[in-house]
């Protein structure tokens, strides 16, 4: 199989651990007799100092052209200053928008070897496995107006929650196609007591609900759903709502288990290119210093090698050298604990490597 | 002193907890020699089954008229498929917009006696001392337009994020004011890389900030806040946001500690009557069966002699005697553990009486 792949490492280390990547696509390459083409883009901060954007065009060129896109991370304190268009989260705004990027998934597992990283009891995580389904380009984001203005002489504000019904169907049906695959439950999320939006999708999900028998359907509201994951967070199977929740609810469900330095992410699009990032960001404090964890960037790799390529084995072969190295006790120092082996970035790239 | 006090039951527990807070009330007036006259008023599902709506008119008169108002809970399955306007929860929003309530305070507390109830690890929750300061009248829940529209023949939908500058100045002033008591640090919780709702909202907490230069200030965005509040509540002191963030976050926060049932809140106006509720909703499940917990309601009577009647040494009766009740082993079956001894209600309330 010959595929070209849009490498946009952006900031912090960002950088490294896309090197990682390539790393260990060159070796899945090399062992089942693929070729994986790479080229690189530039977005973020690291793009608006060479190009004065955050996403330049021939980065969206670049990724209109290629069969899959890894993107690292972006953002940085030295450019929180800048007047918002040209912030480096501007440009991952933007490429969702220009690759039509509507459904952003992100897994959250339970690693028995990670469990001393864990906040939570061992009882309450154990066996954890949830995923989450964002709508990712509409409703607040996006809506307009989004500005300031004058109301009888007082400063006032607005920003939109927009949606149209049909975003909120295909994200939706995107998500009880998952749950076929997996536990068959689809809990959705929503502020339907509040919001006319949050009426509406809840009636869209009893409308695609009815397509799947087999699925189950529960409503739940977003203040309840917070609660749930930590009280329990092994109840969610599929977990499907908009943007802003899914922000929240997200990055909330990333901690539960320990393990945020492994946590990967696919957003897909009806037509493709899907993008695939670890959802750690760019964690500037340890930028260019040989520690970040790169496994949420191989495990992004392994979820491309599924969902955009169809190579079951090959991302199996990914995720089974991820568990090897860490059952051999290898450990970057996010996730290390008593008892285990410290390494760097690059000697956990090398370890999985190995093993494949 | 004599104070009138509106008590509004609602639904669900509401009704039962109402009851152990004026018993409590009554044993406080008479240790320490002071009159509470208790009027009721309906609100949610029970007023909308008299009289035909979830707020009469007589229910906002009565707390116009009050010191004070006791709020049990509102809600319950049976009202679900109403027309909106006609939900419990519209009783509630209603109310909050009537009595110009616009910041509501949730504190977070560690129980020693309660650590096995938390999700969390000991090590993680011990200490934590967390007061969420959420903006309760403005933003996307009262914002115009709401509503469902045709554009260029498509569903679409929209709800409105809107505040004045003057309401965020209100509120973020107001935890300020609180954390001069406390650790003396204000966390601003906003999405200031999306809404331009939240630039102003930073703006106007640096505002603010600069009157208090004995207090520190941090800006958190909120899906970095949603993973704070698990990887390390400890780091809170007073968390100030708008109304839908402060929703999801004080919602997160109330499970950490294992004391869901032990939560109090309180809601503050300009000039008054404020509005004391526990935040553990009405629970229909558990409805009439004696067994809910009525520590979050007591300790909500707590805070209104503290707050609204100036009674401190009064509101200290009221948390040693739930201290010393926990101490001795007392549970409703919420907070069971081991070796402990379980109780109803009713003898929840009557073993504190006894101890004031
Ligand atoms: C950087 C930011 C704009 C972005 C978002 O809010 O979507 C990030 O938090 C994410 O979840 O990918
Ligand atoms: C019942 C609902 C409208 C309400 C809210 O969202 O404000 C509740 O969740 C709360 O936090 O008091």
């Amino acid at each position: 199989m010959k595929k070209r792949i849009a490498v946009l490492p952006g900031d912090g280390i960002g950088k490294e651990v896309t090197r990682g990547a390539v790393d260990i696509l060159n070796a899945i390459g090399e062992r089942f007799g693929h070729q994986f083409y790479f080229s690189y883009g530039k977005i973020g901060g690291s793009a608006f100092e060479s190009e004065g954007t955050p996403l330049p065009d021939e980065t969206i060129e670049l990724c209109k052209e290629s069969d899959a896109v890894l993107l690292g991370a972006v953002g940085g304190p030295q450019w929180d200053r800048l007047p918002v268009h040209l912030r480096p989260e501007q440009g991952l705004l933007k490429i969702r928008k220009e690759l039509n990027l509507y459904a952003n998934l992100r897994p959250t597992n339970y690693y028995e070897s990670l469990v001393e990283s864990s906040p939570l009891r061992k009882e309450v995580i154990e066996g954890v496995d949830m995923l989450i389904v964002r709508e990712l380009t509409g409703g607040l984001y996006f809506g307009k107006p989004s500005e300031r203005s004058q109301q009888d002489g007082k400063d006032v504000v607005v920003d939109t929650l927009f949606y149209q019904r049909a975003e909120m169907y295909r994200v939706i049906k995107l998500a009880f196609e998952v749950a076929k695959g997996r536990k068959k439950k689809v809990t959705s999320v929503d502020k339907a007591n509040v919001l006319e939006s949050s009426r509406m999708w809840r009636e869209v999900a009893e409308e695609v609900s009815a397509q799947y028998p087999d699925v189950e359907l529960e409503h739940m509201l977003v203040d309840n759903a917070a609660m749930q994951m930590i009280k329990n967070p092994k109840r969610f199977d599929v977990v499907v709502t908009e943007n802003m929740f899914g922000d929240i609810l997200s990055d909330e469900a990333s901690v539960l288990t320990g393990s945020l330095g492994m946590l990967p992410s696919a957003s897909l699009s009806e037509n493709g290119p899907y993008l695939y990032e670890p959802i750690h960001g760019s964690a500037p404090d340890i930028e260019g210093k040989n520690i970040a964890n790169p496994l949420a960037m191989i495990l992004s790799v392994a979820m491309m090698l599924r969902t955009s390529f169809g190579l079951e084995e090959e991302a199996e072969a990914v995720e089974n050298a991820v568990n090897e190295v860490l059952n051999a006790g290898y450990r970057t120092q996010d996730i290390l604990s008593f008892g285990n082996r410290a390494v760097s970035t690059n000697e956990m790239v090398a370890e999985v490597k190995a093993t494949i």
